[in-house]
């Protein structure tokens, strides 16, 4: 095959994953088949499975990539990321509708009985908890208040911002600001340094 | 039927949703059958469709008496759970897991499309929200730091239980101590008045 059929398989496969990503979003991991996703981009199930063999496997590059695009690995490569930045992520995420789903419905489900996504999530939130505790400890260190550790200060971080997009989800009244009530946490936490010089 | 046959039913119809409270825990809704419930109880399904006529309805059901035998309703008499209490609460659910699993698995499930419990859902956070205001509001009223609302502060507390919950049911090392983390974003809410008389 020369480089224009590389590149059309290139193009094809990352179409399949966009539907992917939409129609797990749309039904969680369970209720999501190839048949419709195959449906979605004018393919056979055949067509799709010859460029990802299982729904299992297709679901984990939909999150690879949905991760390689989004912030995490920034925080995973050493705290390139400071606070504000996270914030203005959680801004750009308002939107982001159909992945802020994707993310909660796949997550939450993905602590049920022999999800494939278990072993992802366990291992992302580990590594997020640990990169947002370096990032919290290099621009806060010693000037928590309440006597909170950077560790614990980073697992309430990433606990507001999985809380606030399920409110945000659930809410029709669009009442949750989530950029604004995640910077108010932040400035929760920088409010122990207010008094010192 | 004699008192003796009511009472049977009432117990039967009670181990209905404690077994259908499992296995919504266990698989989630879409891949909760009625069939797997019926089988734990004994019962055929249309043993168990005569006690709740669809799985939708026996649904409602659990979500139901789950709230009413959790902090919700009370939360929903007007502020009758101080701020300590809630935090208790918390701890009370580290040896809750099933249930806290099964609330976790339905509340991100009920976004995706046509969900059974999203109604449920919206209105429960809705209400959840106004009740933890004014709690927060008498407590801690003018004296919340860095700016804050009672109303962002709920918000702010919900996100926290809801993404602890996550990251605890996430975790396999044992490391995410709910109740030490919740009692410590209380005692961020509650720094803003340190300094004063």
């Amino acid at each position: 095959m020369g480089r224009e059929g590389g590149r059309r398989q290139e193009d094809r496969r990352e179409e399949i994953l966009r539907a992917a990503f939409d129609v797990f979003a749309e039904r969680g991991y369970h209720r999501a088949s190839i048949a419709t996703i195959a449906e979605r981009v004018g393919l056979s199930q055949q067509g799709v499975l010859h460029y990802f063999p299982s729904k299992r496997l297709l679901l984990a590059e939909v999150l690879r990539l949905r991760d390689q695009r989004n912030f995490i690995e920034l925080l995973g490569q050493g705290g390139a990321l400071d606070l504000d930045t996270t914030a203005n992520l959680v801004e750009y995420n308002t939107t982001q509708r159909g992945l802020v789903q994707s993310f909660t419905v796949l997550s939450a489900e993905s602590v049920t009985e022999g999800h494939p996504a278990r072993g992802f999530f366990e291992e992302r939130y580990a590594r997020s908890r640990q990169a947002f505790a370096e990032q919290i400890e290099e621009e806060l260190g010693d000037r928590l208040p309440a006597g909170l550790t950077a560790e614990q200060a980073a697992t309430l971080a990433l606990a507001v911002m999985d809380g606030l997009q399920l409110q945000w989800l659930l809410d029709s009244t669009d009442g949750i600001d989530m950029p604004a009530l995640f910077r108010a946490f932040l400035a929760l936490l920088r409010s122990g340094g207010a008094e010192s010089p």
